[in-house]
């Protein structure tokens, strides 16, 4: 909106109706005496403060030509409540005279939208549903976790995979016992490593932030320190990590891509990590702690009200369980039980019962991780106080819980009485070339029933342990990796058998559900004969993206750039879901499967739970619920509102979807 | 059919109307005096032969009971003409009385029921077309490799995948310089290695046949041997190799799964391999080499006038395509550009090209393996005389081209200049979790342009050269793994902007065409889009197979057997397709190519293309050809024969599908 095109000026400036960082009900903006609109946009001259506040009262406008300053005060104020949205507005004076040169919808930092929404209501110029629209759900993100201070300086050591948000500075070690005792110490540390193992662990809890030099979205690093709400950024191939010299040696590329030289990193240096961008940077940089304020509660309840759509949470643990019940979470999607088995007293008996020769053996070291087992499912029951959780049953290949470098083997070899030799050879025969395509999910249960019937003894076992202590809890069973329908008879056979010699013995009933992972193209395929043994299907999204493009995670970081920056694909497929391929395959099950059981009920557990757009398409095909990492959950909470309000809107109705 | 039950008898036999094992027409058959049925089968009791030929014919029924064999032959005869096939027939003879107990059509070894089926015809028994759909195609296999000969006594020593077919016995090697030199003194032997890389080709060259403890059926080592035509048993992951040792130590496993003892074989000790079923023995097994008998080709002619799907072959080399087009191939379905890069010359530039540090590098290098690619192309171009050939652009990640062992990298290091450290690093850079899913087929051409800019040139010079012969070449032109649509347009742009360098430098025209390979599910799932840049497209079945199922062909090893022998799959989906899953995405993407292109040429070029329930699928989805590997080619005629003549049988008329 153009008020007037000048000619020779005398002041020239910006404000904003409201701050734009913060959202506060104040005007702010800059100004420059004798200037063009550029000189304050360019940043050549300092420009002054509009509002007299703070230190430096006299050079503002408000103090200056005060006048002036009111009618802007007046104009701001009447097109805000015209448009209904906070405003950027440009101005110049000339003779004391003011003329608006243009005024558009502001931009706003996360927290000030959020601030915006809340209290425009509260003014009465909008509704709550506008409040719930007008905040970009990716965007509250960043309210979520420490972030980077945006005005700090900082230098770009190298970039990685963004594999757990949330900044952290910190001395680097480069083992996690250094790591403990530093940090032990009092000392923030970064724990850097090649990649991470079960034995890096307690590590890991000590550090401030994890890097990786390999591994990728998925690999232990990254699903422990998402689980641990720590940052990470993994597979920074840049890097190369020498643990006997303890240095970390980065070659530096330039924009284009070229390298440009080779930093090294020694032990206690001090790096930085944003594991919400992936960037690695040289030094402490400044992080700053977005605080939830009152406003961000509110909205999220306006959210809730208005939304039909369930969110849940991937949680593995008792702890995991009560961060996503504080982010709102209304139960665990995927609660997934190989993590369980990663820490270190249990860890042992899981590999007791990989090296086991055959099945009495595996079953007696199968018999040590039940009790565990079991104590983490009470745990978890007990934080989600009868909401429905999701516990998915054994999934990776065997071979991700023995260890890999010959120290480790070696204190293995040695506290299990196994020769090395036996070790190393079972470890080789457990390789597999594409672990992803191999011998996993419930494949592990046509070979080696006895894991299955493990866990679900532990499941039914804390239920009802729950259920005397008058806790509702319905746990639901799921299978992982399905492809055809008899997989799903066979690991409910388990399920039933051991379901009849639990609840016999404790003479009493927990109600349970049995479901399956479509994870696989060919599950979505057959979705209408998985249906007939399934009661519900959760989408892995992650791996059926995977699986349906041919696309390893770990490994994409090659290329998949490249495609989104040629613009060969529209973006990240594992950050927002393929609508075209991916999406249309999800959409064909979810016909197929309510065709052939009418009440199956749908979610999906992949990370594109907590993406707003895949959020969005979820919605539209009538998805019970999404499920995502914890912190991720007030995104899609409110994200799944504004699919609704957006649905109802196309339809022209106020109806439930 | 039951001529009469007798209590007492004075004589029983079994008669054959032709010999089962040859199928020559003479009468042939064993019988016991003073016995029941059981007795002749039990093998308790040596039986007598019912003709009088050869050494015994004293014990002949011919000669002890002339009349009752006389009435036999002519009932048989009889029988025959009736029933218009070979017959198995029981008979008992009571007081010289010949009572018939049962008749029904007999089992027929592959070479007899070749010779049975034409003799037929020229007897006026059946038609051409009852004697191609009389012959089991699957069958016929046999007769095209060495096998085991089914009488001779052998001990299983261990079970691998049947990675190339054919028997062989040999003395055992652990290296390729020894087979080499071994073979060099006309000793027979057999290529042990834990699995082999390019430096072992010279190797596999020299060997009978090639057994590796790690690895699939895409193995190297299985990839090479098929193109060899020689045996490879893979992944006898029973099997540990100890190079230091020159031995091989094999745990023995019973029927039931247990291991029951160790075998240690050492450098020199006899085995046998059956490439065909994946077994090891002890010691040398005899083989018997099956004549191709005239009827073989005879029954091929009626096949092929019958036949309405063409049969092409996969072959990667001249001796490849001449091979092919001795077993029928009528054009090559899949030339995999990447096994002319592991001969030793080339796979030096190859590895210089991967070491290159840019695009300037990458070009040199390129440049020096240009003339040998094109002399292939040549070579291949001249076997085929005019016959379609369909050239896929460089499809396996990098890293299987560097070294593994240290004494390789030793090696490279030397002769290429580059520093060890260097290819450790460059090779770690490269390694891939799942290479499957990874940085390969056209993605490699995204970001490295100039590879497949250097093969357009290659196959486009080549076929100037042959048209300069006054040869006529159509190359069809295929891209690799294909998942959208605007990798076929930014791969197409290398093609054309080559081919006008090329064809204007020369002044000359080349017809080809442009094509994609569909492997994968999302590439079948937007055929649509795909057709649009496509004008042909071949179904890459295997890794189709390997995404949608999830199922990594080189992994399955370890449960896949328990899947099928378990009824969770009908049967094993390398070796026939699945066709409620994958079948099913190819159906829809034929669907819908065709739709967004009438035109579309449709091939399938996955190791399905030699089993005959996959090509019956094919032939009901009106592919225009299946391309198998050389040695399948005939199996695939005959299959594709029977499928159309099914179809024209099921529809009622004779008209050409």
């Amino acid at each position: 909106m153009v008020f007037g095109n000048l000619g020779e000026t005398s002041a020239t400036g910006v404000a904003f109706t409201r701050d734009p960082s913060t959202g506060e009900k104040l005007f702010y903006g800059e100004w420059l005496p004798n200037a063009q609109g550029e000189d304050v946009v360019a940043g050549i001259r300092t420009p002054q403060p509009i509002r007299a506040a703070g230190h430096d009262q006299d050079s503002s406008l408000e103090k200056q030509m005060p006048e002036a300053y009111r009618e802007l005060d007046r104009i701001a104020t009447t097109l805000e409540r015209h448009f209904r949205d906070m405003q950027d507005l440009e101005f110049t004076i000339q003779g004391g005279k003011l003329y608006m040169l243009q005024c558009r919808t502001a931009k706003r930092a996360a927290r000030a939208a959020v601030r915006v929404a809340v209290d425009m209501v509260k003014e009465g110029l909008i509704t709550k549903d506008e409040a719930v629209l007008r905040v970009d759900a990716g965007g509250i993100d960043q309210l979520l976790h420490p972030t980077l201070d945006p005005n700090a300086k900082k230098r770009l050591l190298a970039r990685g995979l963004p594999a757990s948000p949330g900044a952290a500075s910190g001395h680097v070690v480069f083992s996690a016992d250094e790591a403990e005792r530093r940090a032990g110490q009092g000392k923030p540390v970064i724990l850097v490593r090649m990649e991470t193992s079960p034995e890096d662990i307690h590590g890991m809890k000590a550090a401030r932030g994890v890097l990786t030099a390999r591994g990728g979205m998925t690999s232990h690093a990254a699903v422990v320190a998402r689980g641990m709400g720590k940052p990470c950024v993994a597979g920074v191939s840049a890097a190369a990590v020498n643990y006997e010299a303890q240095t970390m040696t980065i070659t530096v590329y330039d924009e284009a891509g070229r390298a440009t030289e080779n930093v090294t990193i020694k032990k206690g240096d001090v790096i930085t990590l944003d594991g919400g961008s992936g960037h690695l940077y040289e030094g402490a940089v400044p992080t700053v702690n977005a605080a939830l304020s009152g406003e961000f509660g509110e909205l999220m309840s306006w959210a809730d009200a208005s939304r039909t759509m369930k969110v849940r949470a991937n949680a593995d643990t008792p702890l995991d369980a009560r961060t996503a019940r504080a982010f709102g979470a209304e139960g665990i999607g995927l609660c997934r039980t190989e993590h369980m088995f990663f820490e270190e007293e249990r860890i042992e008996a899981m590999r007791e019962m990989i090296l086991a020769d055959d099945s009495r053996g595996r079953a007696a070291a199968l018999a040590k991780l039940l009790p565990f087992q079991r104590e983490d499912f009470v745990g978890i029951f007990r934080e989600m106080r009868g909401l429905p959780v999701t516990i998915r049953l054994l999934d990776p290949p065997l071979h991700e819980f023995l260890p890999t470098e010959p120290k480790q083997i070696e204190h293995l070899s040695r506290t299990m009485g196994v020769p090395v030799q036996k070790l190393v050879q079972r470890t080789r025969d457990l390789h597999e070339y594409n672990p992803m395509l191999g011998h996993r999910g419930c494949r592990l249960a046509i070979t080696y029933p006895e894991i299955y019937a493990m866990q679900v003894r532990a499941i039914l076992e804390a239920a009802l342990q729950l259920a005397g202590e008058g806790a509702q809890v319905h746990p639901e069973i799921m299978i992982p990796l399905a492809m055809t329908r008899a997989e799903l008879e066979r690991t409910r056979a388990i399920v039933d058998r051991v379901a009849g010699e639990v609840l016999d013995a404790a003479g009493k009933q927990v109600p349970f559900s049995f479901g399956t992972m479509i994870e696989l193209p060919r599950a979505a395929l057959l979705a209408g004969e998985l249906a007939q043994a399934a009661e519900f299907f959760s989408f892995g999204t992650n791996d059926l993206t995977q699986a349906t493009m041919g696309l390893s995670r770990d490994d994409a970081g090659k290329f998949l750039p490249a495609y989104v920056e040629g613009g060969l694909l529209p973006r990240d497929p594992f950050v927002s879901l393929d609508l075209e391929g991916v999406g249309a395959l999800v959409a064909l099950a979810v016909e197929r499967g309510r065709r052939a059981r009418p009440d199956l009920k749908l979610g999906i557990c992949g990370e594109h739970g907590g993406d707003p757009a895949s959020i969005q398409f979820f919605h539209k095909l009538g998805l019970a619920y999404v499920s995502c990492s914890p912190f991720r959950v007030p995104v899609a909470r409110l994200a799944a509102a504004q699919a609704g309000l957006r649905a109802r809107g196309e339809s022209g109705g106020h109806g439930t979807a």
